[in-house]
């Protein structure tokens, strides 16, 4: 395959898009990488209709980005919480990404969101870098808004 | 801003995904980046019809994504050509990142996309690393599918 060339309908960056396309797939992972995983939190913070949240969570656990996991809290019926995949937690470094580029680019004054290491404080990035290379996962990294910490992934 | 609470409106991910939610965007970058720039070119990649495809790039140039530069072929009357601008090229790593991630948990085979450094041959990957970390531009790595070059950005 040259990429120039290439099949659209094999290249992988169309595959991602075919998946990820949608708006609302990557505001749901921001929330579930935030541990806002149970129906009505995820309901309330985003401010949609029951139905059109419990399809959109549908269609991305038939994605593979969600999985689903039963709790009970007491005196109440089973319900279901949404936690992000293996293949969700790939996608941690693309979210903050798009998130950064976002806040410098598109933002209307100067950017207010940055990221540091959770024990040394000091600042992380998502850039290339060889194979190897030490690197976080996203449980070592917190993000702050204004200097601020805002909550973080948990998991 | 809390995460948990944030404002849609203000939300670095929401501004990003108004200028790059539309799928086409991300591709018109990959063939840009890979230095397919002149309109015919991408007309012929991309299989789109021409109105289509020039209301795309005017889209994008107004977004601060593209920027044209005139060029003229020996005999023929000045044409323009759109460049990457500073910001789109701050997304390479976004776009390298989700192309991974789709050649990984989207193909159905087994992943074919790797890159490289160019000059050591060594692997490349886009990750979550300390600010000041050794890291590669766009110019410096090339991509490999099924192990063989694909072309690479030039700038």
């Amino acid at each position: 395959m040259e990429w120039v060339s290439a099949d659209l309908e094999h290249c992988p960056l169309i595959r991602s898009l075919a998946v990820l396309g949608k708006r609302w797939t990557l505001v749901i992972l921001r929330e579930v990488f935030n541990n806002v995983r149970r129906f009505e939190d995820l309901q309330q913070h985003l401010g949609v209709s029951p139905s059109v949240l419990s399809r959109r969570l549908a269609e991305m656990v038939d994605d593979g980005l969600l999985e689903r996991t039963p709790y009970r809290e007491d005196g109440a019926r089973g319900r279901q919480e949404y936690h992000p995949s293996q293949s969700a937690w790939a996608l941690f470094p693309v979210l903050i990404a798009l998130m950064q580029w976002g806040d410098r680019y598109v933002n209307d004054g100067k950017p207010q969101m940055s990221m540091v290491h959770k024990t040394s404080g000091l600042p992380v990035v998502v850039d290339l870098v060889p194979q190897g290379s030490p690197a976080y996962s996203p449980a070592e990294v917190e993000l702050l808004w204004a200097g601020q910490p805002v909550d973080q992934p948990l998991d």
